[in-house]
C-alpha cells in the first residue's frame, strides 16, 4: 500500500496562559509541525510534533517537506520499521537527534496512525494493548506561580480528576523550593503521588543537595536534575541523592537512553514519541526499559502517549500537559478516577481542525 | 561592536568527480551553506557548512535566518564564547547537536573570522599558533574505484606532493580490503604514513576481524570502524583490533567526545569544526584530548581546521579532501613537502567567489 501524498505544515500556536520553567524562560506559544500521509486507498495518517516557542519549527518541517517527503512518496506504508530506518541513514550526517528526529517523529506517528486507521483499530490495541486505562498526572509548567497561585492550581488539578501531580523546582533559593513542594505535599496529603521536574536547572552538586532537601516529602521523582549530556551526573545524583530520578525529554536517540540506563542514571525513562524520532523508538526504550526492570513514562503529546503506555507491559504515569492544543482537537483525553482512557476510534484517534488551526498557519 | 547583518546562504555544489564510501553511496554534490557577518564598523566575518549531497541544507540555513540571526543582530560580536552559549541554549530543545550544531557552526566560523579580521591578523596566531606548518593526509573517497584506480589516485596524491595518504575500506568482502590496502603500501612503501576509514560500515566484530587482518600494515589509524553511538563498541575495537581508532566526524557536541575519549574509544579524536558547532567547541575539543594525552585530528574544511592545528599544542594530521569548493576560493590550501601552511592572510583567509557561486543558488 503505497505512499501517494505527503503534506506537511506548521503553525505557530498561542498558548492560553504563559507558562515557565527553570529552563525555557517564559512560553507564549509553541510551533506545532504537522504531517498527513495518505496512501493508494485513500487511507489518512496524521502525525505531528512541537517546539518549545516556534524555534526550530520552520526547519522541522523543511526536513519533512525536502528531505522526508520524497523518500516516503511511493514507499509501502506497512513497513514502517524499515522506512524508518531508510530515515535515520538518508539523514545521518545532519542527524543522530535534533531537528531531525522532530521531523523524523512527525512522520512515523502519521506512518502508525495510517496502519493503524487502515486496519480500523485504535493505535493501543494495534500494538497489543489490552486494558486502555493508563494512570496519569498533572504536568504543571509553574515555576512562575505565586505559592497562593501554585495552591489554585492544585486544587483546580485535584477537581480536573487528576490523582497524581508534578510540579517545577528550581527557584533561585532552594528554600523556595522546599516551601513549595511541603506547601503542595499538605494540600494533596501524604500519600498523593507528587513529583518535582528542574528542567536541568542545577550543577550535579546542587542537585544532590536539593534531592536531599526534598527527600522527606516521599516524591515519585525528581525529574532532570541536571543536563542531559551528564550520564554520570545523573547517576551521582540517583545514588547520592535519595529520590528516583526521571530524565529523557532531551534525549533524541534510543542510544541515549541505553547509556542512561545502563550507567544508573535514570529509575523512569521519558521518552517523548513527538521528539525521539516517533513511536517506533518509543517502543524500543519501553522495551530497553522493561528489559532493565524500569518503568516507562512519557513527556508531551499525551493523545499519543495514552496509546502507547496503554501498550506496554512496564506503563508508569502518563503526564498530561496543559498544553492548549485541545482547543484544535476533535476530542479531549478522556479522564476517569486520574486515569487517561485510551480511545477506541481507529489510529491514535486525534483529529485536528485544520480549518481553526489556518489562522496560525506560518509555513507549509 | 555590535553586528548590524546576518546574511546567510545556501548552494547545491556539484563535485568534480562522483565520490563513495561505503555509508553514504555515490555522492554527486554537496550542500553549502555560507553566514556573512557585518559589524557597526563595518569589518566581515565569513563561516560556512556543508551537507552531504544537499540533504538538510536548507534547514540548516533556516535554523541561521531565522533562530539565529535575530540572536546576533544587535550582539557584541568579539563576547564569542558567550554567544556560542546563547546560542547553544536558544536552540536547546531541537538541538544539541544535528542540524543545529550546523547552524551555530557556520556562524561561530564568521565571528573567528570576522574578530580576527578586525584585529587583521591570521586565525591561527590570533588562537596562539607560533608555527603555520600543519602535517597533512590526503583523504581519498575512494571505495568506489578499482585497485587500479586506488593506484593511480595514490601516485597522483604523491606529484601533489603529499605524505600521508588515507582510503577507504568496508568493501563487500575484507579480503578486498585487505588487498587494496596491500597494493596502496606497496607503491608509498614501508614507512609512508598510511590510514583508512571504514566509515561506520562493521559491527563490532567485524570491525575487530578486520582490524586484526590489517594489523600488519603499519597503519597509522582506522577511522569510524563502526556507529558513533556505540561508544563501548569503539573501545572494543580499539582493545582487540590492534590498530588505533581515529573517529568524530558524526559526533555534534564536546560531551560525545568526552564520553569516546574517557572510555577509551579513540585514540585519534577527529572532530569537524563545519559540523560540531564551530571553532569554540574545536578548541575544547583539542584541550580535552591534549589533558587526555591525545593528539587531535580534523575532517573537512581544511582552510579553516589548517589553522585550528597550527595553533594547539596537539596537532596530529590535517585532512585534505578534494570537495572541489577550492573552485570558488581566492586562495587554495597551500602544501610544502607533506605540510600544509595556515595562511598569513586576516581571518581565516578563505574568500568565497560568491558571483561564481551564484549558479548553485538554492536558498537564501
Amino acid at each position: 500500500m503505497n505512499i501517494l501524498d505527503v503534506e506537511t505544515e506548521y503553525f505557530r500556536i498561542p498558548l492560553p496562559t504563559t507558562l515557565s520553567d527553570s529552563t525555557h524562560g517564559e512560553m507564549t506559544d509553541f510551533g506545532l509541525i504537522t504531517v498527513r500521509l495518505r496512501d493508494e486507498a485513500g487511507d489518512e495518517g496524521l502525525g505531528y510534533t512541537y517546539t518549545v516557542r516556534d524555534i526550530g519549527a520552520a526547519a522541522v518541517r523543511s526536513v519533512v517537506a525536502r528531505e522526508l517527503a520524497p523518500l516516503l512518496r511511493g514507499a509501502d506504508a506497512r513497513a514502517i520499521d524499515q522506512l524508518w530506518q531508510a530515515m535515520w541513514w538518508h539523514l545521518h550526517f545532519v542527524g543522530r537527534g535534533g531537528i531531525a528526529a522532530f521531523a523524523m517523529a512527525a512522520v512515523d506517528i502519521a506512518l502508525w496512525d495510517l496502519e493503524a486507521r487502515r486496519q480500523g483499530r485504535p493505535l493501543w490495541r494495534l500494538l497489543g494493548g489490552r486494558d486502555p486505562r493508563v494512570r496519569a498526572y498533572a504536568g504543571g509548567i509553574d515555576l512562575g506561580l505565586s505559592v497562593a497561585e501554585l495552591v489554585a492550581q492544585t486544587e483546580r488539578f485535584l477537581s480536573e480528576g487528576f490523582r497524581a501531580i508534578k510540579i517545577k523546582v528550581g527557584r533561585p533559593h532552594l528554600g523556595e523550593d522546599v516551601e513549595r513542594v511541603r506547601t503542595v505535599r499538605a494540600v494533596v496529603g501524604e500519600d498523593f503521588p507528587l513529583m518535582v521536574d528542574a528542567n536541568m536547572r542545577w550543577s550535579v552538586a546542587e542537585a544532590v543537595r536539593a534531592a536531599r532537601a526534598l527527600a522527606d516529602f516521599g516524591l515519585i521523582w525528581l525529574e532532570e536534575p541536571t543536563i542531559p549530556d551528564d550520564v554520570e551526573g545523573h547517576a551521582r545524583v540517583a545514588r547520592e541523592g535519595g529520590i528516583a530520578i526521571a530524565s529523557g525529554e532531551n534525549l533524541h536517540s534510543v542510544y541515549e537512553f541505553r547509556d542512561l540506563i545502563i550507567r544508573g542514571g535514570v529509575a523512569f525513562p521519558e521518552p517523548d514519541a513527538a521528539t525521539l524520532g516517533g513511536i517506533t523508538p518509543w517502543l524500543r526504550v519501553a522495551r530497553l526499559a522493561e528489559a532493565h526492570n524500569l518503568p516507562v513514562t512519557s513527556h508531551g503529546v499525551h493523545d499519543v502517549h495514552v496509546h502507547l503506555l496503554a501498550a506496554v507491559a512496564n506503563a508508569s504515569y502518563l503526564e498530561v500537559h496543559g498544553f492548549g492544543l485541545d482547543r484544535f482537537m476533535a476530542h479531549r483525553l478522556e479522564l476517569h478516577d486520574g486515569e487517561a482512557i485510551a480511545p477506541e476510534r481507529p489510529g491514535h484517534g486525534v483529529a485536528l481542525d485544520f480549518d481553526a488551526l489556518r489562522a496560525h498557519r506560518v509555513g507549509g
